[in-house]
């Protein structure tokens, strides 16, 4: 049985997490959970995991949460009211549980990276569904990680799929693992992209383009901010940084390949030129109970892949014009230290500012360059964790500026 | 330093073996050759490599051989003048030879079976690119694995790609490996097929195809036999069976798939519903050189995989109205015993009559149908090697029999 804390337990991942818990009641024990603002889904998932600690976002629904708990506990629907928590110590204190042996972190963007640190810190494993912590804080995190012995395991599809190609060589080493050391035994990687919301549209549609188109992807059922990282894949470049700190890997070794079916869910070319890749339906509730159930796979009735019954897989060059962001990430990430902290804040903020209809979606990379352009002037390769928070700051506040000063440019 | 023995050197398996060889002088040493009637390229193959012993099928030869090899010595080009032998006696002490590590099969068809056996009574571990050998006489080579630990590496392309994605499983461990036993860990394998020579044909007009139309395989480059099993679609029910061994698998956990472009080279369906494929060019010394590797990998300067230059991977279910032999070939499997040595046997003969234009191609599936028919009141579950020889005999006279009775019919 392994005890697992959700970091994020309403969002997508933390609800898929939960699925996976409930569907495998003999393997996996929800002993925590964290959440934004959905009381009444946070209670649900109370009564039925029955978990130790529970921490809100907002302080002030502590109390409504407590009374709602209390009187479900009289009526016996949860068997021992959890320990209450909110806000950041919350968080940490669900982060670090003690009896948690896997803790999945399913919070959006930057925000997850202090509980990340916190978990690495008490030696958890950690189910990565938050890459803005490792991108953003890669100089911090890798060298707590090799500290701590904790494990990053993948959550991402993409990353998931090299995971799980790679347990056959000498990578899958636990010494190896999300160490951020290089290792003989492979070429390269392909991470696959299906393109996004706008892959049939003509580059200069894009102009036009709204946050309801930005927010449906083809293919894949995930949360908004990470819909319209696809759309401009930013996704995509993020998943690149993403992988050289879980792999080892050099930028050079690193490629993107355009794969609308999305079913081939990444690769890797070995040594003597083989390609392992793993495939399976678009659904994210696979690399996460491999997740959970690494290293073993567990039996699941979920559907099988039928590859006649899609006929036909397609992959294309992914088209750098259209598309600016990956070419951003691939420069900052080679740029290293606090760059690639920048360029994730600033895409963080935009894609925010897009939500909310104050930017267009074609300025997210012109705001996201400007603001990386104006950072390498005070590059820091070492950056310390405060370093790292006040460098996000800084250009998620270069972003807010940039989108005041354009404001009649930025509006629809 | 890994030592080879390799049985039909000269043959499309053989000569791509000592390719690697050469390319890998510090990885692998020939310490022993069989051949054929090619002396030739059997003298230029020793000087090249300077094995301990050499054998030919035929006698005959033996003495030009000798004296050739002789004056070779005399020059220094040979070293030391290799042990010379001839026949099944020479054949069976390559196989076994003392200071060979591993055992390369590259004899096509039946033939294969004894050396194999003497291999594994040897304690050597093979690369199995002789696929006949299992099939005939699975009931005798299974415990005769088990008791002398020797491992089957699988050399097909397809069984390659299984055996590499299941590395990182719990069916890699060695106890598994070749035993016919099966293994927690996947549900089912999907063995992809090329659609062989007259995949673009119609059905009907199958009754022209000539032994020109037949051996020219659309993607790979191999032997004549194998490229009309192709052809006819019995090598994929070969690899069925093979499979079946290989792998521990019941007949309903194999299935095969049509994949025009030979690309993905295979594929294994986990417990969890993930799918691990295998893919490279379609060039055979990919699969050899991982058995002469295994369990580690060469890097190779071989060119890479680029899906974005072949663009398209297409998938269909099998044509089984067009195709007999896949069907004949599950069911042989299915009786088990001596069924699967009689269906091998009788293509066998009957590849063999069609490449003397004796018989027509899609009389090929027609009298293996009979054949098994004829032999299911005789069926062995648990035949000696005796009985295998016999019954692979009685098969190859029906063959016979059936293409005198019908000598008319048969003809072009």
């Amino acid at each position: 049985m392994k005890a697992i804390s959700v970091l994020g337990s309403t969002g997508s991942i933390g609800t898929q997490t939960l699925q996976i818990a409930e569907e495998f009641p003999e393997q996996f024990k929800i002993v925590a959970l964290t959440a934004g603002k959905n009381l009444d889904l946070v209670i649900k998932q109370i009564e039925t995991h029955q978990p130790e600690v529970v921490s809100l976002a907002d302080e002030s629904l502590l109390s409504e949460l407590s009374s709602r708990i209390n009187s479900l506990t009289e009526n016996k629907k949860i068997v021992k009211k959890p320990l209450l928590m909110a806000g950041a110590e919350g968080l940490n204190t669900a982060a670090a549980w003690g009896s948690a042996d896997l803790v999945v972190t399913g919070i959006v963007g930057c925000a997850g990276l202090l509980p990340t640190l916190a978990a690495i810190e008490a030696g958890k494993d950690l189910a990565l569904a938050n890459k803005e912590t490792l991108i953003a804080a890669g100089p911090v995190v890798i060298p707590a990680l090799k500290k701590s012995g904790s494990r990053l395991l993948p959550a991402d599809s993409e990353h998931s799929a090299i995971f799980q190609c790679l347990q056959g060589t000498p990578w899958a080493d636990n010494a190896r693992l999300s160490t951020g050391m290089p290792t003989p035994g492979f070429k390269s990687i392909q991470l696959t992209a299906s393109g996004g919301a706008f892959r049939d549209w003509k580059a200069e549609d894009l102009v036009k383009a709204t946050v309801e188109d930005a927010t449906s992807h083809p293919n894949w059922s995930m949360g908004k901010k990470i819909t319209v990282d696809s759309a401009t894949l930013m996704n995509k470049g993020l998943e690149v940084i993403e992988a050289h700190y879980l792999f080892g890997l050099s930028y050079d070794q690193i490629e993107i390949i355009i794969h609308p079916q999305s079913i081939i869910h990444s690769m890797v070319e070995l040594d003597d030129s083989s390609v392992l890749a793993q495939l399976g339906w678009p659904d994210m509730k696979l690399p996460i109970l491999y997740c959970l159930s690494w290293p073993s796979r567990l039996k699941t009735p979920w559907p099988r892949l039928k590859l006649t019954q899609i006929g036909n897989l397609t992959f294309k060059e992914p088209d750098t014009k259209k598309y600016p962001c990956m070419e951003l990430a691939y420069s900052a990430g080679k740029s290293g230290g606090t760059m690639p902290a920048v360029l994730n804040a600033a895409n963080e903020k935009a894609v925010e500012l897009f939500l909310e209809e104050r930017f267009k979606f074609i300025d997210i990379p012109k705001v996201i360059e400007a603001i990386c352009e104006k950072h390498k002037c005070d590059l820091n390769l070492n950056p310390s964790l405060s370093e790292i928070l006040e460098i996000d700051n800084w250009a998620r506040e270069e972003v807010l500026d940039y989108s005041e000063k354009n404001i009649t440019k930025m509006q629809f």
